[in-house]
């Protein structure tokens, strides 16, 4: 890779939480790589039920040499910080990354995020997030039908969009995983990821 | 049991919460059952700290062929789904149910509701509660006097039934657990069972 | 100690929340201690990670018997708790004290203070707070700049000076721990124990 490719390649933060639709992580992080985006994978507690990292993935990445990709953990951020002065791992990976892709969003974080709860390491790094900075923070929701058609639901999304300046990618419909038909599945992978390399595009751009 | 009175049973979730007045599961759901309601409790984890299931009862029912009463815990929802497709047990226990009584609410759960998280088996049940089907989910609060009074607490419960249609047994006073005299205790009860039939009566009327 | 000073000691609660300010605790306690304040730590589980308390404290208290300075944490409650009619620790470390601060106060904290969630013995405390009696409750956030300026945080200290009459010690401007100079960080020790004796003043000067 030469030394110009090695600039051009964006960090990416793709926040997992407890949805179904978290068996997508792998596929999203090649998707990403193969459009020179580096990936460091923030699953919370719940969405490590769904997935199986791949074995080639570095583990509890290193905060002081990062390799993508990589995962860090809720643990990590309290093993990582021994005494006044260590490095703050919601910290470092805010400031890492250009981008930050929370998919999916279940129903639980997306709650979190609205009212500015910040209990594990995905919530921190939102709570941390420099709005003044302009970063993209992308959002795709999946939850289960009556779950998304709940008033709440379209409240949160709102505050986050209106409020917060967050990019939400719509819900789609389809015969989810509870058997039913209906809205809330999460936008499939090539809507995400033509979604990021636009929000990308248009960074570049704003770059100029 | 005859196949018709089989058909007049009525499925009910009770959800039990973290306060003292959960010590009356059994004598609540003794009652159900005498009034041809199946009755199957979802406990949180605080709640657990207060009562003493019977020991005829099933403990983590089966969702494959539910035996009331019976309870079921956060862990068994995720020890019921390995993979793409199992069923996901706070989807089965909605679709299973006739109407939804959490009794005692907590403020903490209370909280929950209002602001939509979801992260133990009760809280997911009450974010995918259907309320365009028009199932009731009954709520009787129980807390302290000092906590019932803070000015949260009737706004919480303005939301929920209000916004989301939930129906309300008002909280009591008498000498609470903590000593004093006050506002704030669960309605009796008797009171619980009667306002559960009456709801139960208008079902059947909107039915007919 | 005289008697007459023994009734002139006021009692203090220190809410200690998961930001590297809670590191002061002990500096805290000494200098209040000094003033004739006596001072009962309730540290969240995220606070623990930053703290180390002296020797010399009494860990988890006795709530029958209380010697300070001492400390109670999340699981006493529980455990102090075996049987209907028991004493509720919540309650009685509410009833004990004159007066509550929680410094450091982090983001995590203010949010569930500003919902209402109560679900470890810091906030249960903070819920069941007796706003009528008019007992000061007194704030000192600590965050990163990033934290502190998105607009979550001023509408939350917002609701909680303004509807449930707070007392909020504003963050200073400093280089935090993060490495990053800016707005968030914890007023001084200083300004903490001015404000908190001014507040006890204020008190005494009511209760003439």
């Amino acid at each position: 890779m030469s030394k110009n490719e090695s600039q051009h390649r964006r960090h990416l933060l793709l926040g997992i939480t407890g949805s179904v639709a978290a068996i997508k992580v792998n596929e999203l992080v090649r998707n990403f790589n193969s459009h020179n985006i580096d990936t460091i994978v923030i699953p919370t507690e719940r969405a490590k039920h769904f997935i199986n990292f791949e074995d080639s993935w570095c583990s509890h990445g290193s905060i002081t040499q990062i390799k993508t990709p990589c995962y860090f953990e809720d643990n990590d951020e309290w093993s990582s910080w021994k005494t006044r002065g260590d490095p703050v791992l919601h910290i470092i990976l805010r400031d890492w990354a250009d981008i930050f892709l929370i998919a999916p969003l279940d129903a639980n974080t997306l709650a979190k995020m609205t009212i500015g709860l910040c209990d594990n390491l995905l919530t921190n790094i939102v709570r941390a997030w420099d709005l003044k900075k302009r970063k993209p923070l992308i959002i795709a929701p999946a939850m289960n039908t009556a779950m998304f058609e709940h008033p709440l639901t379209r409240q949160h999304l709102d505050i986050l969009t209106n409020n917060f300046g967050y990019i939400e990618i719509p819900c789609i419909e389809k015969t989810l995983m509870c058997g039913q038909t209906g809205i809330g599945a999460m936008a499939s992978v090539e809507t995400i990821i033509e979604q990021t390399l636009k929000t990308i595009q248009q960074m570049s751009n704003d770059e100029l």
